[in-house]
């Protein structure tokens, strides 16, 4: 399904950018709905978030963000994901029952809070590209913390441990089959080994639920 | 609606502690819905979300945890929100179109990673209560970090100036009518003042929204 060639949406457009996590995110999930959508793609690390042509667009300065056709933009991911959802319910990411989409919401929430936004810490706070700028998008410059940068890798190891244990028994992490949550857990696996974080011998179920969900054509979306 | 006395749910129990942030937007969710739950207190502050009568029930140690009727539990303020409204949809707060539904999951998340984070770290790496675990839960032993109680204050004055400009011409948050995103909002600019941050003459939109919102019933929970 093309959402542009219908007609009803001349306008949409995902900027992107292709090996940053959160953009990645939405294309997955656009991938599994068998959704496609022009791009532009926009290099964070270059800097180009925060010049003129991208913060007229979106004065956030933060990636991915959808553009809507009356030129109003959504800038979550899991926002972004949602309105797909509700356009497209098949196949069902966001759980079909109170209790499954509760669990889905949970598992990639911590995904989020335990993982994702630990690496970015790490990573944001320890690199010199983004000296002046350790919080993403347009907000006030914000110095490096070096501490912060140590306890978030020290934290995103604690999560890796604790999604090895999660996946014990388990093909999926938060269903009996695959939904965003698993969307969100494979692109923070990937993440980590930007701040040198990775499964090895420790970790056999995140490298078998690794796999499994590199085998799906949407992972290389 | 009771959803115990039905019978369906005899053992659902919501753990929660009266005074603190997250455990809070829960409560005025359930109000709004009209949904009384046996509720257990839990205090952050004394350290008993990490004493072992709880810790068999969290393991993770964090509030509000929603104790389902099998054992399991729910234990992110957002998924237990979302279990609920799909349990009983009316009146809906997350959302009833695809558009609608994305614009509150988008501000529900600005307020919390733009505010209540903000908040929280400032909060957390700044009283001496919280030496030794700034970081909340069950998780390794995370020293405060000065450095991020500045920031967080700044972003988090960068975030209330941010929600100002926002509610420009408007009576809620995200939509046009009140919605989860409001509920985030306002616990948020509540959660300020422990950091010492209160909307004042600056902001006029925002004394006038929060007043507005204090005015339900549900804000009373």
């Amino acid at each position: 399904m093309g959402l542009k060639p219908d007609g009803k949406t001349p306008n949409m457009k995902l900027f992107d950018m292709h090996k940053a996590p959160n953009p990645r995110r939405v294309r997955i999930f656009l991938a599994e709905k068998g959704i496609s959508l022009p791009m532009e793609q926009v290099d964070i690390q270059a800097g180009d978030n925060l010049k003129p042509h991208y913060l007229a667009i979106n004065p956030r300065g933060v990636l991915p963000t959808l553009l809507l056709d009356d030129g109003s933009i959504l800038d979550e991911s899991m926002a972004i994901c949602r309105y797909f959802e509700m356009v497209q319910p098949e196949p069902n990411l966001f759980g079909r029952d109170p209790l499954e989409a509760a669990q889905v919401e949970q598992w990639q929430r911590r995904m989020e809070f335990d993982g994702m936004y630990n690496i970015a810490a790490a990573f944001r706070n320890g690199q010199p590209a983004y000296a002046g700028r350790a919080q993403p998008g347009a907000g006030p410059e914000t110095a490096q913390i070096p501490a912060l940068a140590a306890r978030g890798a020290m934290l995103a190891a604690a999560w890796l441990d604790g999604l090895e244990a999660r996946l014990e028994g388990r093909d999926y992490l938060a269903a009996t089959r695959f939904t965003v949550a698993d969307i969100t857990a494979f692109v923070c696996i990937d993440f980590a080994r930007w701040i040198g974080l990775r499964a090895g011998e420790a970790h056999p179920n995140i490298l078998a639920y690794h796999a499994r969900i590199k085998a799906r054509p949407s992972s290389q979306a």
